[in-house]
């Protein structure tokens, strides 16, 4: 298949992502891991939520921690230009006859929530309350010193289909993994804010949360997480790497909240805001692809993700296999 | 004087910085600055022109360096979103009266020429040539391992003035210092591509350029800089720094390359691309504005500065004075 | 004068410097600074001291502050191999005329006292309480995270005799300022344990210390301090840096406590285990020598000292001048 | 077994490791690994020999290449205090009936060679041309900028032995393995010149070179020397890491060269003069011994080894597992 182009002047226009609902079973011990080993600044907490937010930010949150029975995913959100475009957004979906609720969110303004073509749960907004700037407070940085929400990472039973749907949301792919065999796309990485990716898409039963990324100075901060987790009773939470991707040129650091929820430690992708900007096409075959510096990715890493509440997890089309760590 | 709001919906869309063109005084010596010691990547030279670009850029050229009777600027350049915006901005500006001349540029697709409100020359394009990607090609880095170009200062007699021009193009105040005794700007930062700015102006004699800034991996490499070019012919070349920059909070240094043209070694600013991020104001008379860590800027920094080629340079405005080192 | 040779076969095995007793005003003022800031461990305090020890230190203090009328230093303290050797260094001292008086001193073994031959009082030890490890309780970890106390610095008004006195104990001059006109010393740095220096001195009014130095991890430890400092009321302590020394080519921060005792960050010297290491010789009238990459010490740096309580301050037997910051 | 006490006052004085000598198939390619990869800089070469020094070392040379049928060591070179010592160390060997033979090695001052108990060939000097510093000529930094060398790692079978054998020549155990259930040990490491080694024995067929380690700066520099040989050429010799050992804390790299040579890249282990530094205990059992972060190592990181020209390998004395890579 032929990488689909994007749409140049979308209906709507989505700025960025912006944060992620997680339902955590524990709200102390995930509080632990998010804030006190992180380093995400607490905003608001209450015996339901913790709000955190990075140390750049302004914004009141970037991810929301709920009670929950389970560990579960309630919403992707994505914070739009505009009351405009939240207008024509909420409009663009139910023309296409998604479900389109408007929801009261604390710290939000008018939010809606509907579902993308695989079923996850998406929630848009144009206004969020906002905070005073914290990133010269640096007595507060601590942890991982992390700076902004980064990126999304889903696992899509077909990846051109979700590639395909938010192509016409104006999201533009700037590296993708092709299957050679079958000629179907294996993962796609796609922006809206001028970085690599605000979602991808990587082929595996879903849909499902892959990860959730977040952004820090340098390598050096994530070397400290790791000496801090290792030495702090996190050492099984440590998944995979550090390492550098060979997609995106990213070094990164996965790790597993309490509750099994995959967080990525992120920093030096690149900037995107040329509209023609090429997309790099990786080989499914390549092992580089994954870490450049050659070492497989271990298995839990294509077959652990999050579910979606409400969401039925099915199968992928592609049968065809990543190179995994032996 | 209040900020003043910037276009939201400005008449054509600036997509980013793109490019400068330096008169250069000797080819060679400022090929050993720029391509052996900076670690920009030749993508071009004869007699005449050298062209380069960072190691993250697939355009073909970032810096131009032109063979010239004395240092001089021939223009800032912008990169717009598609072919109907760069007709578009002719338009805009044939309305406004400014001179629009189409140019003809090696390398580029259609592109114009115009000047700004304070006599600064501007040219527009939407189209490069666009290269091979090297950002894996690690072999190549050396130097301070440039990956972008990130912004443009310049000198204006009349910051007020400047932002407004720019402003209606679109371009976002994200932090500002203002002169409390007349209420006026002293110097302003301004950005299309969703950091902290593409352009930002100081007042002084101008229009002048103040300096073109590259954006690096980590603080590490500008020290690398700093232990090469102290080592090989460099030292009366480093300017100011290394320091951390109140506005902005960026990591930085200037040097000045043989002719005299300054540059600036950049990171760590951060993400703005939220269209409701408030400005930071900054008083002229904090000295944390210019260094967080209190060392004042020496008094060549305030005071030297290019000359555009055909632009007649003024008194400024303002004579407020900023915290210089004694 | 040529550069005097060291004494390959000491009386007595001085392993290195251990610790240094500072008088400080105020000692709540002083933990703020040495424990909350720099990121030292309180081993130990009462209302009259606080005992201090850096992250990979198992002895229990490398810092003693004690509350006194007005700052001042109280000893330099130095390790020595065993206490045969202990023994063997008091009568050293004594057999040429010093005073050696025995002391007791908390959480070590035998410990004398005596001076150096320019008034500076100095003790020595061979055993002090052992604590355990903490290199890798990354969660104690803070400030600029410092590893260990590195050496002292000293103004001396003789630096050649200085440098005799210490020679005659085993240390050995790695680089060197030579005043070409009178053809002496006009500083020398000394060393024991392997790195650049134990000791170093300078000439100006004394003898005087200078600073204490702690050696940090990376460069990047030394910009998370000043980030620090710079936000939490501590910008006027913030002396001179971040630079790279020429001498020892270490990468340095100073600032100054409470009490204006100086205190020097610094990472990077090489070793000096051979016996046969060269001493490098540098030009008093070299501004690299100061700082590689040529910006110029501030005149504080020059004059501002600590005093040793006790120890008349003299002037210096040379008068040229260093380079010093306009 | 209790860790045997080390001799303080040995028969002679060794100061430091210095060098080894590496048979090479193919001496071009090791040069484009060694020189032209790693960064080490050639002092002297011709058709059978290629002398490399790292940046900060004066001496001539710490690896000699030596074109070889097959890839093999020839010895472990140390520098010993003085002439003196040279002598009193060839007596001490010839006293305990090791043979003792005088030979000429370029470069170097009267050498002799012997073996250790276990049959490793070892060279001892103390002299060997000084060249002129090269630790402030930036522009000759490259690769992983190596500063020195820092250790040699064995496979020994009987590490008991082996420890016992460098205890009477003064090394000092800092940290060690032991086997719980047979009380023996598994691993020791073991220095003089006052970091955490200067050698080290792990139980495996022996005796074996296991890696010989060069000291970098910062862990950037090893992440820059990964992304260099993943993008040149060497991503199979990339064989573990980059990581933190539990042991010596280090941060650390695996790679091999063109012969499977094993070469670690190393930095931020800690200082141990001090006679007392009590030796630190790990259990076999401990995965965070290998890497405090929790991945294992490499089946092959376990086994394979180079050998020593003209030493038997033997089976190990402990049949215990360490924790492997599935």
């Amino acid at each position: 298949m032929a990488l689909e182009a994007f749409n140049l002047y979308p209906d709507f226009n989505v700025l960025r992502l912006s944060h992620v609902e997680l339902g955590v079973t524990d709200l102390a011990r995930s509080k632990a891991f998010y804030a006190d080993t992180l380093g995400l600044q607490v905003t608001d907490e209450d015996g339901e939520h913790i709000y955190l937010r990075a140390m750049e930010e302004r914004g009141h949150h970037c991810v929301i921690l709920t009670k929950s029975a389970q560990p579960e995913v309630y919403a992707l959100s994505f914070k739009v230009f505009s009351e405009a475009d939240l207008d024509k957004g909420a409009a663009y979906f139910r023309d296409l006859d998604y479900p389109v609720e408007w929801v009261v969110r604390p710290y939000q303004g008018r939010t809606f929530r509907t579902r993308d073509n695989s079923g996850i749960p998406l929630e848009f907004y144009f206004k969020m309350d906002r905070l005073a700037p914290i990133h010269q407070k640096y007595a507060l940085y601590h942890g991982v010193k992390p700076l902004r929400i980064d990126h999304f990472n889903c696992f899509s039973t077909d990846v051109d289909a979700s590639v395909s749907f938010y192509n016409k949301l104006g999201f533009r792919t700037t590296e993708y993994t092709e299957d050679e065999a079958s000629g179907r796309l294996w993962a796609a990485w796609m922006h809206r804010k001028g970085g690599v990716h605000d979602i991808a898409f990587t082929c595996g039963r879903g849909p499902r949360l892959h990860h959730t990324a977040f952004w820090v100075p340098t390598p050096l901060n994530i070397i400290d997480l790791l000496d801090l987790m290792a030495t702090t009773g996190y050492v099984a939470n440590i998944e995979r790497g550090p390492g550098r991707h060979g997609i995106s040129n990213a070094f990164f650091l996965y790790i597993l909240d309490p509750d099994g929820h995959r967080i990525e430690i992120y920093c030096s992708d690149y900037q995107t805001v040329d509209p023609d900007n090429e997309p790099i096409r990786w080989d499914l075959k390549d092992p580089q692809r994954q870490t450049l510096w050659g070492a497989p990715a271990p298995r839990s890493w294509f077959e652990h993700g999050s579910v979606f509440a409400g969401s039925a997890v099915g199968e992928p089309a592609l049968t065809a296999s990543p190179i995994i760590a032996p």
